[in-house]
Parts: C-alpha cells; sequence; structure tokens
C-alpha cells in the first residue's frame, strides 16, 4: 500500500528474539517442567473435536479419578488455571443467596470467599490464624451455627504450609446437608488425597506443581452430590465458558454426543496428560512417600541452619511446600534475590497474610529430590552469609 | 506400604505414549502452528512474577497494541481461550441491569447474549440472517429504540463467514451514550481493523486463528471510556480470575507495582509472543493483503468446481473463513470425513445456525497461502467426485 493508515508501528522489542532462561524453581509454583512434558507442549496441535485429542481428553481423565482416587464421571480438565478452576467450583455450586462457610487459614480461603461474595452467595467465615488447621469441632461448630450449603476449605495451603487434615470432614459435612468443596492445588500427588473415601463433594487442583505440566489446564471433579445441586440451579452460572453442562458434556461425562464449547488449551492438555502419565507411573503412594521424606530431611536441614519452622506441627506440614520463618535482622528479599542472583533458583516469600514473615520453599514433583533438598539447603546457608543482616 | 489404600488404579491407557498426528487445519480454527511458536511454547517454564516473563508480558502488549492498532494502556492477554476473552469482556462491562444491544448474526451473538442473560443484563437482540451483515442504518434503529450502554458485534463471524463493516459504527454508539463491544477473534491479522481510529472500546481476539499460537491465551484491550465505565462499577466483576483490575495491574497497565493474581499460562505466553512477533515481522497490510488474494483465489476456485459461495456480497466476505453451501446431493460429514482421511485436512461442517448448511475452509496466518488454496481444491475436487451422492 503506497500510504500506509497504520497508526501504531510494529514495536522493536518484539523484534528481538525470545529469552528464557533455566531455572530451578523451589517456590511455591510453578514448578519446574521436565522434558517430557514440556516436549508435549510443543507437538503439533490438532483440532478440539479430533479423535486423537477426545482420546487425550479421556484418558487425562482417567488421569485425575486416579490422582484424586475417585471414580466420579463428571471429572475433567478446566481450560485455566488452578485459580479459575476454584471459580468453577464456586460458580457451578452456588447461587445467589446460597449459603456457604468458608475455612479461612490463608489466602486460598480469603480467595474463596472474595470469589463467593462476587456471586452474591452469604458467605460465613471460619478462621484460623495462618498456621494452624481446623479441627472437625472447628468445623462442626461452623456448620451448626451457619447451616451451609457448601463448605470451602483448602488441603495444601500454599501461603502458610500448612496440611488441613481432611479426615471425617466429609460425613461431617453430609451429616449437616451441605457438601464440601476442597482446594488441593498445592497438595494433589505430595500427600494423600482419597476424594471417595473422604466423601469430598469437589475437588480440583492444578497442573503445575507435582503434576509439573505447564499452567493453562485445572483438574477438577464434581461427586454425584454436588452434579445434583448444579442440575437443581434455579439460574445458570454465571460463565458459559466454566458451566459444567457444557464442560461435563466437552468432556464426555454425560454419555450425550459431544458437542463444540469452545476451543480448548490443546497442547496444555498434551502436557496435563504427560504430567498425569508420569504420576500414574511412579504411582500415588511412591509419589506421597517421597514428598515426605525430601520434606522431612528439609525441615531437618533448616531447622540445622538455625531457622525456624513456621508450622509447628510436624503432622500437618505440607510436603510439598515448605515454610519458614523470616529469620531474625534479615530482608526476606535480600534471600530470595540472593538464591536467584548467585544460584538462579527461585524460593518465595510469604503471601497474603504470611508477606514478609516467612520463605517458602517448594519441592513438588521432579523437584522433590534429595539432591534438590541439598542444593536449597548449600543456597540458604550461602544466603545467611552473605546478605546483609541488620544488628538488632 | 504393604496394604495399600488405593482404590483406583492407575489407568493402563495413561502408560501408551501420547500421539499426535501431523494434519493440515485449514477449518475454522485452530489453525496450524508454524515451528517457532511451538518450540516457544515448549521452552523452559519460568515463574509468574520473574523478570523475563514481565518482559515477555510487556511484548505481548505492546504486540497486541500494533494488531489492534490501538495505544490503550489497558491492553492484556487472558489466561483462557477467546471464549474467554469473551466473558472478560461482558463481565467486566455489564452489571446486573445494565442493558446490552447484541448484534446476532451467527453464533456469536448467538453467545454473547447468552452469557450476558447469565449477568443478569437487559439483552435487546437485533436479528439478521446468518450470511448477512448489519448497515450503521440498522445499528442506529436500534441504539435509539433500546438505548443501550453496550453494543456487541462481531467483526469476523467464523459460523457464516461474514465480515462485518466497522466504519462509522463506534463514532454512532458514541453519539449514543454507548460503548462498542467487538469480537475480532477471526478476523484479526487478517482483515483491516483500527481499534483507535475506528472508536471501538473493547476489542478482543484469539490466539489460535491468524496468530498461528496455540489456544490457551486471548489478545484484549479496553478504551479510556470502557475504563470509566468500568471503574465506576457499584459491584465487582463475578469473576476475580478475569477481573481487569487485577488484571490490569497484574499486566503492568495501571502504573502500580505488579502484584501475584494468577499463575498466568507461561508458555502460552511465550507462544502468543512469538505469533505476535511474526505479525509484527510480515507487517499488518502485508498480512491483511495476503489473506484477501488467498481468499479471492479460494473463492475463484470453488465457483470452477461449480460450488456455491454462502455469503453472496464479495466486500462482506471474511479473508479468513470462507463458507460455501453443502452441494446439494451431499452430505457434509462425508466430505469433511473424506479430507480428513484421505488427505489429512481439516476442513468444517457449519456451526450453530450455520450447521448442515455450509463447509467452512480456513487460511489464517501461515496457512493462508497460494499451495494450501490448491490444495484444499484437489482434495475437494477429489472429494466431490469420490463421494456418494444421493439421487434427487
Amino acid at each position: 500500500m503506497a500510504t500506509s493508515l497504520l497508526r501504531v508501528p510494529p514495536p522493536q522489542t518484539l523484534l528481538r528474539p525470545l529469552v528464557v532462561p533455566e531455572r530451578l524453581l523451589l517456590g511455591p509454583g510453578p514448578s519446574n517442567v521436565p522434558h517430557r512434558i514440556q516436549a508435549a507442549g510443543g507437538r503439533q496441535l490438532l483440532g478440539h473435536m479430533h479423535p486423537e485429542v477426545l482420546q487425550v481428553m479421556d484418558e487425562i481423565k482417567a488421569g485425575i479419578q486416579y490422582a484424586f482416587q475417585t471414580q466420579n464421571q463428571l471429572t475433567l480438565a478446566i481450560s485455566g488455571s488452578g485459580h479459575c478452576a476454584m471459580e468453577a467450583a464456586l460458580f457451578n455450586l452456588l447461587e445467589c443467596g446460597d449459603t456457604i462457610l468458608v475455612a479461612i487459614n490463608g489466602i486460598w480461603g480469603q480467595r474463596a470467599a472474595d470469589i463467593a461474595r462476587r456471586l452474591e452467595a452469604n458467605v460465613y467465615e471460619l478462621l484460623k490464624p495462618p498456621g494452624e488447621y481446623f479441627t472437625p469441632q472447628d468445623i462442626e461448630e461452623g456448620l451448626v451455627q451457619h447451616k451451609p450449603s457448601v463448605l470451602f476449605i483448602t488441603h495444601g495451603e500454599s501461603s502458610t504450609g500448612v496440611l488441613q487434615p481432611l479426615e471425617g470432614l466429609g460425613e461431617l459435612c453430609h451429616r449437616h446437608g451441605c457438601l464440601l468443596l476442597v482446594d488441593a492445588v498445592a497438595s494433589l500427588g505430595g500427600a494423600p488425597i482419597f476424594m471417595d473415601q473422604q466423601e469430598i463433594d469437589v475437588l480440583y487442583s492444578g497442573s503445575q506443581k507435582v503434576l509439573n505440566s505447564p499452567p493453562g489446564s485445572a483438574p477438577i471433579s464434581f461427586s454425584e452430590r454436588a452434579r445434583e445441586k448444579v442440575l437443581r440451579r434455579k439460574t445458570k452460572p454465571p460463565s458459559f465458558y466454566l458451566d459444567i453442562g457444557w464442560l461435563g458434556n466437552y468432556w464426555g461425562c454425560d454419555g450425550e454426543p459431544r458437542r463444540y464449547h469452545h476451543t480448548a488449551p490443546i497442547n496444555s492438555f498434551f502436557s496435563l496428560r504427560e504430567g498425569l502419565a508420569m504420576l500414574a507411573e511412579t504411582g500415588l503412594e511412591s509419589s506421597w512417600e517421597r514428598h515426605q521424606a525430601n520434606c522431612a530431611s528439609l525441615c531437618q536441614g533448616l531447622l540445622s541452619l538455625g531457622l525456624e519452622l513456621f508450622v509447628k506441627e510436624e503432622k500437618v506440614r505440607l510436603p510439598t511446600i515448605t515454610t519458614v520463618k523470616v529469620p531474625e535482622g534479615y530482608n526476606w528479599k535480600d534471600i530470595t534475590g540472593f538464591l536467584m542472583d548467585n544460584h538462579a533458583m527461585e524460593i518465595a516469600g510469604g503471601l497474603g497474610p504470611t508477606v514478609g514473615k516467612v520463605l517458602r520453599i517448594g519441592l513438588m514433583g521432579c523437584n522433590s529430590t534429595s539432591e534438590n533438598v541439598n542444593r536449597v539447603l548449600r543456597a540458604l546457608r550461602d544466603a545467611l552469609g552473605s546478605c546483609h543482616r541488620s544488628r538488632l
């Protein structure tokens, strides 16, 4: 064209090559992606209704059923990050005016409460200080007082490092006519969870922690009780993209011919499939044991460095993410910055209620190895010796 | 463990290797992914707050500003498919009781109206038969009659093959106190669009058509007018994941320090960045010309095969997706199935209001070549000669 109509020129920054350095990701996520999973994400794209893709989706579904230990038909992956799965759960379970009780002992309960309020649900909060967990007594008192139709609780509280015991909670909820919704984004594959035996009604997780797949897809499953609540809705969920009726059809969960719903993130599905396959090959119990052992060894090493663990009780320490108090006199940013600059290693500071208070070290999936335990301990020792320490 | 607690065994299907055949994707999307973009998606993952990732996000933002021809600060990519971007637009623009006028001449208007109803907006529909487009007079009558605060219209109607002329619509909307929301999922990069000059208030697209990146991220931009409407909201948007206030902060659009919002699909961003870079290298005008020329040549070839184009007026034919009537006596599934089985090539049937009526052929981004025009015409000639034709 002789005279260009363009007012915005091509950006110079886009004409330079993409830069992606190698880095050891030992923060609370994402974790490193093994070559096999990376390669799957880089495979050629197929159409969202091609038989090979529907087959991969069936395999993902079976892999999630294994990882969740459930036989729920309504099991699938959300086309979004773990946050998106949280919304999918709440969008489908709640209608305006429904009552939800949210167990809050860190950021994820806060987030769930925020979303539930956006949906104009009646939101009650059950509060514990960060670093603590809920007992069945705590839960029962909340159920009796507020009579919710849904209880939200976080299995792996990645902002505080707490592993919430789930035993008995499903039965308790059902005795009080309530559904149990569990966030297992940070814990799945790293700590035991049994969706069916523990009577969990909606369970979701993310792709990018123990499963070691890139963010962009998120496992979720609905029990028959939860599915019935969704079927009884008077109003449609606010989201079409996350409407579990449409999604369940696209994922072949309802016995009907599959219909186009949205153009799914096919390459993310390829990666998630491989992440689930690697977990199936390792075996859940072996994965749980490895995470437990490496977490214990990390905790021991941290104590040897003179550091103090944030979660007091050993039995409720999340095996995937360990929280340690920021050592006195140090600025946490100096320590995380030192590890990034000198060891190409990520560990993180706190999040939400733990900002400034803790450092968070993740050992998830392929990153949960004794070699990484040693690497991060060496790097921390180096940081403690090198970073500026203010006089107290 | 001596006695396993597992009730669901590892699925056998996951223990087999992933199968991803090569295929020429000439349907309405997704389109093929060039090696450079595939490779970017398979690069090592980084953290969602790492400086390299924030840099890539800045580059994506600049790339979208170029592709959209806008200088809007509030420009970013949604962490989801194109459908998710449609929801992001509607979730942020509409509150319960707001009035929206939806121009419907295919499936995307229907979809937008469905979502707007889920949000309890007052939804009015402006209807045209599939294959037709809206004139400024049509639009003005609707604006006068319904006094909406938002008009939704589809630039590239991929279910019908219509390219909606946008000239003058922005000014018209603004004269009537209304915002203009445009879906350019199927048209961006393949047909001229000038967000600022055409006074479009919210524009979104997808990654997987002309941009040739895998689905999983979606460009979107808000004008200052649109941003002000969002700022004036009385209620929060129903979604946290798609809350443009949070997203705008994470994308560095508000001048504030960037805060963690969600774990973004980093690898999808790497791919999208490369797709935008390739468009910037080609140049928009050159890309528009190529799509136009190959579409014209395809249309000519289809007519030579004795086929009838679905969109009568040449000037409103979408250069990225061509619709042709299912030839009399043939079952459309036989034709698409034949191309898939014998030519490893995808073309599609109709969608929504065009189901059973049309075949859809996409030539998008790297797939818009004269070689592909020839390949699909040869394949179609083969299909017409080989598929069963019922006697009339």
